[in-house]
């Protein structure tokens, strides 16, 4: 249930609901809008009625929320979520990208891959310390001494960091290194990891698991969302179907559903949801032109030699291109890539 | 196995392989490109072995075909196969969309729909006279009487028809009416079906089936192809997968994938990948970005009335949007929507 | 909806209500049970409401049926089909077992495989004569010969022969040679073929689509049971999944569901529902713990020669514990494997 | 791969063995059987050649493992894996069953179903503390209090307890409680959970994740493994697939596949792979007729009033109905479902 409150309700009104709500066993979610303000409730919400809100002064209306997921749903908040990542925009007109490799190798590697993602366009380095591995007995990324390269990659390069967190009790020690957690498929509904992201202040990045639907992954972000944390992004990487020309099925549709139904960005990794180096700029346009708010993409310098993943992960220089052509499609939607840091500089200092 | 002939060879050299060919009880297929002729051998081709033909005079080599399908590989006729469908070319540059209602329910609406189409943009008018409906008590189309209407509707505006066959025996009736025929996911393996089609001269659209893989898809298309006829469209129309927020999964890695593996034309059905039509023109557009050559798409008057597939149909105006935006985007890829007739003869005019 | 008569009503009461139900534009589908007549409702039922036959004498009760299949359900006739197959049960406690090749490959080789799944204990011989083949260049069946080698080993081993027809105007030419019409996965929603086999009056093997759900194969069952033919055998064999250590994932789920909403016996097929000759005997014997009524099994002499599906079939010996341990859980199970003809003979001699 | 002693070798040899295993990088796992031992390569075993270990006394051959799991390999391990689970044997000839609700509501209530379960049949008392709900607003458990409630359950009926544990930090305080850790099909793939199970001496109940592969499964057992921990049962409990019919489509082959591949005790979880309580008992029944080793069952007093998965729930009366039949199977298999305590005790008493 959401009580709308009238445009020009004042605190005072604003409190009273809060308090009363409170006195019912619930939670308030205060949403302020420029306009109006929204209160959601949450709890056992089918424990009240409207008829127990309606008469006090300053609600214009109490509506129904018919979706499981409330905090994510576009009935709660019908203004895109748009909010910063270290200066850029994520979830407004601009596009992002996210660009590295699977995993972090090396220091050398690492540096070397970030400047070249950076210098083709990239708005964020990815990069695994952490690797959740099938098999026990392969590399399982570099831990801690990852993250110390991905923070030097960061110093040297202005990039943003982003990398994967896979356990509660890891949370404090990426969110030290990194400036978004990612959450990987195999753990979309590990709640207690959601949990422990949920109380961190830093941008999550929420992947989609390999066979949950549109309805579980706006749950999964409900977890996130309902501890507190509200910058979440909603990550389609593929689904798993019966065709085995590509590692995953993309699930394109997944963009139009996911943006109808919630506020949060929505972006897509197309190196997982292919598997094919081949297929990536293609699927990366599609996402584009059905309406995605950024792109997270593997970059290698040398594929073949990658301890994992190579066969998905685009050179350097066939990444510049995916970037030039997914700005083409951007233009066409109307949207913009957003500018690199460099060019930012360079514009500044043009002005 | 291939030959690919000298670009030099003589008629005579080209007859002297194909005889022997076709001495090792295999036959040859031929490809008259325009700097070289390439002979196919098409049989149970592990009989024989290259050095059986190599030293043949005229050869330049010849090659060994990976794939279980040859026609339809690109390794056999690696351009794209461009054709023309009733003075409109498909498979080039220039993208052609397919629109109109899933089944023919009246004359009135019928040739209301189709004007309705050729002015938003439509190059040709799609609509069911023979339906393949789950029960045997839904409707089961209005049959020749529906052919008879969409033969009409194609002469008031010029619009080529395409419309389904179901069966075997109905190819040559539906040949009369149609300029496209249409076989449906549910036929993608009726063999007996393939082979009539194979044997028609008509363009035949190909849809996927519900669970075919890609690579199922281009075999099913080669009993066309072996059969005779050269003009093949292959169809995406969404995958079945546990995803139940859709009607079906678009498999959008199917373009990108397809476009590498064949030279056939690949076109999308959003109408039925997706099954509503609020994200019927966002995977339009995610379409033609990944490279599709076309759209079709179910176009409905008054689509709370439809007798099928209503929740799924656009409104006339909304189609229209459609174009327009699949136009942005197919500029942006350094392609463009075919123009229709009336602006062609609009342009003829002021030429 | 459905018209149940009371136990005492006259053939008269009976004829008025048909009457008042075509009178409606539906048409009526008479099931006279032991104890009373009950009068099913075809066409578009929702134009009439009980209250328009209630009133009728003789009637106990009217009642709406909620499936979308009307002849197949478990609503319309509460009681198990039971009919006979070439003086064998089909449906009833005794247990049914076809075997035999995937396809016909010489005369000689399916008389022998004929006398051996004899000696194992199998109830009909299965065999393939129109081999539908993703490939257009794989083996595709020794057509009409490997008719008449199927009745040959029919007439030589007593066998009863069932076999795959593909298209609509193959129904009468299969049906001469054959006892059994089989209806493969790739053509459950052919509809044409459907209503051809219909109107045949041999009893027809449908097999559930490799991607069709269970409603939807209760739908094609009613293609067929709508159009006269009662005697129709539902066969699981393995649906399509991500599953890829078996060829399909037999959904064994199926076999109670089924039983639970049609009256119609409902068999599996081990070979193609497991693709690994291995896993046969083990799912042949889940199978009947679930419930099935039967089995259809691919044997053949010489597995690594065969022309189709070698992997999947097992060897006469094996074939033989397979229906030895099937025996043992259909005795748990309170059923019992019919006996062969043989078996039967000695008995009778016996007596 | 994997070093099979002579039957003859001396532990002196086996322990020069180890040694150059280890001074090659690579961790030995010794596997000491009643007639010789063998002794596992575990690492990058890509590195060493059998070359390097033939020539070394008491060996009787090299063997190359071709699996990516190695422990849980039957390769590795041919003879079954058979262990104690509170006095009963796992894995053996005879059958367990572990029942119980779904989760804990309440002391009066767990403690009803717990004398119930274990009147009807069962061997182990299951029951969640802690629950994974897609909804962070839907009950989360009764967390400690309800461990404690389990604890008392087993003090009264004597019956084992097997319950959820959700995290890597949870493991030690659900371990003091329970005699079995579950993990769930959302965490399957949650590897610091697998890691910190694998450093319990606890029995593990791994289930499959809702589309992870058998040989993810067996990859995600083999974490469990590599820690130390022996006592591995591996739970299938449907996949999702794009049926709607049932809850998940129970994958039946996994059982005979799994039995082929793995050495571990296998057992099936027919509530969650069909989630109505209808199918259970057939389901169970096939489960045990495939080969399985047992089965886990939701067992409620009162379904309807659960408070999660109540539709799939078994009433203790007819829970008792379901181990009558699930008896008959067995004695079919030549197995026999195990004797419970009181069975037992008044065996030992007439004895």
């Amino acid at each position: 249930m959401m009580i709308i409150m009238h445009t020009d309700a004042t605190p005072a009104q604003v409190q009273l609901v809060i308090e009363r709500v409170e006195a019912c066993g619930l939670k308030a979610h205060l949403s302020q809008g420029a306009e109006r303000t929204v209160i959601g409730l949450l709890g056992n919400v089918r424990a009240v009625t409207p008829e127990q809100f309606e008469y006090l002064p300053g609600i214009d209306r109490v509506v129904p929320i018919s979706r499981p997921y409330k905090i994510a749903s576009r009935e709660f908040i019908p203004e895109n979520s748009v909010f910063p990542i270290d200066g850029q925009s994520m979830g407004g007109n601009e596009i992002l990208i996210f660009a590295g490799p699977c995993a972090v190798e090396s220091r050398t590697k690492l540096l070397e891959i970030a400047h070249a993602v950076r210098e083709a366009g990239a708005h964020a380095l990815r990069g695994g310390a952490f690797k959740p591995r099938t098999s026990p007995y392969a590399f399982q990324g570099m831990g801690e001494e990852g993250l110390q390269i991905l923070a030097e990659a960061r110093q040297v390069t202005g990039l943003p960091v982003i990398t994967e967190v896979m356990a509660p009790e890891q949370v404090c020690l990426v969110a030290e290194y990194a400036d978004i957690l990612q959450i990987g498929a195999r753990n979309m509904q590990n709640f207690a990891l959601l949990h422990a992201a949920g109380e961190s202040q830093h941008p999550v990045l929420l992947k989609r698991g390999m066979s949950a639907t549109i309805e579980e992954m706006l749950m999964a972000s409900e977890y996130i969302l309902s501890h507190g944390n509200k910058r979440v992004i909603l990550c389609e990487r593929g689904i798993r179907t019966f065709e085995t020309a590509t590692r995953n099925t993309t699930d394109i549709n997944a963009i139009p559903v996911l943006k109808s139904q919630t506020h949060l960005p929505v972006i897509l990794d197309p190196s997982h949801s292919t598997g094919h180096w081949q297929y990536v700029t293609p699927i990366a346009r599609a996402a584009i032109a059905a309406g995605a708010d950024g792109l997270i993409v593997e970059v290698h310098q040398n594929p073949e030699e990658a301890l994992s993943d190579g066969g998905q992960s685009l050179k350097p220089e066939r990444f510049a291109e995916l970037v030039r052509q997914v700005k083409l499609i951007a233009e066409a939607m109307g949207r913009r890539v957003a500018p690199v840091r460099a060019e930012q500089a360079a514009a500044q200092g043009q002005a």
